[in-house]
């Protein structure tokens, strides 16, 4: 697991696994899946994740308790959506700073649309009140759902030749963490223009058509640079990185002069899935995908070897994704050296 | 349900439940479970439930990393436990505020620790790393189990005639709460006294035996008036209050005057689990729990009418529950209250 432990979110993540026995009989090892797999012992495999939303909020890039709720929901969603589960439903536990119904409102408005257009429920939760020293919203979701064994997506399985695919355009999260960053008016981007769609449609067709699969929540790059260490192949992105912004993104581009990669390398991500497909089932993607009327996007094509390149560059996956906790969680300097990075890698 | 919205805290669930729709199918109406009961289409119930311990860590009352993370399992471990079902596992939800090494371990230590008294896993999880937003480790724990439909306990059922049980010795939670708020000497109470012990096993034996079942982490005033108001009866406890407290508890009480009924009433629970058990089967409870070698508390007992009453006295339930929230969750004042509450009932 060399490979995998470069990288500092890993390590975290690893440690917990070395410290915590793991369940006789889940699916797949720690990093491989984005969901947890519990066979029922009827054919059916459980998925449960659980995401919370705090970063977020405490480094306020989020504002409105709607986008917090929302996101928190889409976040749990995607992690069922990369293992192809049909959600049961969700769970909150919200902390209410000062127990304001106002934010608690919101919040729920914002729980509600995610769930809606998953056409999932909130089966449950926990609120905690606040006190002085919980000053901030928080809100976690955990999300149950159920996949058919043996057509569970994970994030192994990809091999040189597949075609990898993104579920939508890209950027959104960086886009929101540039317009608050970098104080951008709101005729380029606002908080409502960050609403990720939730993929659980999109994760049940990819059932037996995709190799791998795997949620950007933490953006492209480090989705691509894990689906590489974990399957031991190199990433190459064929489209042009321009190509993979959505119209949020686009603008944020245009007005800052961030570059394509940058908002594709953030770490902010939108909760898009990547997955991999076989030459041999494009034409079956391309059929399924346009039975529920959705356009996966061409990302590019995994070969022999390690390593991620973009727009013919090979990109230094490693620094980029460990550069936040190198700088200590300071936006700006993660910016400037996202910047750096990526403008090196064009020199 | 004016009754139950007479508290804060229900109100606020209630809240969530009008703003959110629930899921068609799902058992029980809000209040009425401890967690979530879901179909799964073959006879059995997917049991979920998601709990967060931030207040207590907020408030200073657990320092040792360990304390949380056990306790959080144990919480949410309990939840399954009152709706009788097999524990799957567990999801972990931390915040690391620093990334201290030291932290991470503790947490897992307490976490291993609840899981292993429970036999059963850690299935997965997400870590969110701090900023200065963030200055407090923070637990929160998603738990799925399974019970056979028609075999799960719920909150209500209860009859007037019921005896009342709880799993356990009372009383931890406020043991440990008063040893940090009084800076109670270690010869009295230290927080390696706060062990309170997974009631599965206890849950399971429940099945078919029980009317009712809630976990006492409110503390036992506030578990027998949510059962009293959800099932509109009446309890009489006729146990002797201090019969019911642990040891911890009872050293608590001996060094500082705070009488059994301000212990048994704090709003830190421990956990345990009270259920109400029909005059015709304490027999078969008492069998079934010889079996695992388990002796349940007698508390008391289930009459027509309404309220609670401890030690001969009618305790104001409504005012007791809502006394936190009414002092903005300061402590000190909260105990004050209490105590002024309690010693009302006596006069």
């Amino acid at each position: 697991m060399r490979l995998i432990d470069e990288i500092h979110e890993n390590r975290l993540l690893s440690t917990w696994a070395e410290l915590l026995p793991r369940r006789p009989g889940q699916v797949g090892s720690i990093h491989e899946t984005d969901a947890e797999l519990i066979p029922l012992g009827d054919g059916r495999l459980l998925a449960l994740t659980v995401d919370a939303v705090i970063e977020e909020i405490a480094a306020g890039i989020f504002h409105d308790p709607f986008t917090a709720g929302r996101t928190a929901v889409v976040s749990s969603l995607a992690d069922l959506a990369a293992v192809g589960a049909d959600p049961l439903g969700v769970l909150l536990s919200v902390t209410l700073p000062d127990g304001e119904p106002s934010v608690q409102e919101r919040v729920a408005a914002g729980v509600g649309e995610a769930c809606s257009l998953a056409g999932t429920y909130v089966l449950g939760g926990d609120t905690n009140e606040g006190s002085e020293h919980l000053e901030i919203t928080e809100i976690t979701v955990a999300a149950a759902g159920l996949v058919p064994e043996g057509e569970q997506l994970t994030r192994t399985g990809l091999q040189p030749g597949d075609r990898l695919y993104a579920a939508g355009l890209l950027g959104a999260g960086s886009a929101i963490a540039a317009a608050v960053l970098l104080d951008l008016p709101d005729s380029v981007y606002t908080e409502d223009d960050y609403r990720p769609p939730p993929r659980v449609k999109e994760g049940v067709c990819l059932r037996g058509i995709a190799n791998a699969c795997m949620d950007t929540s933490d953006g492209l790059i480090a989705t691509l640079d894990q689906l590489a260490r974990l399957n031991g192949v190199g990433i190459r992105v064929d489209n042009d990185p321009q190509a993979l912004l959505d119209e949020g993104a686009r603008r944020v581009s245009a007005a800052t002069g961030l570059s394509a990669p940058v908002l594709l390398a953030g770490h902010h991500g939108e909760f898009e899935l990547v997955f991999a497909v076989p030459p041999g089932r494009t034409g079956l993607l391309e059929a399924a995908a346009q039975a529920i009327d959705w356009t996966p996007i061409p990302v590019g094509e995994a070969a022999e070897g390690s390593g991620v390149s973009l727009a013919g560059h090979v990109v230094d996956t490693a620094r980029i994704r460990n550069l936040l906790p190198e700088v200590g969680g300071d936006l700006e300097a993660y910016l400037a050296g996202l910047i750096a990075l990526l403008s090196e890698e064009d020199a």
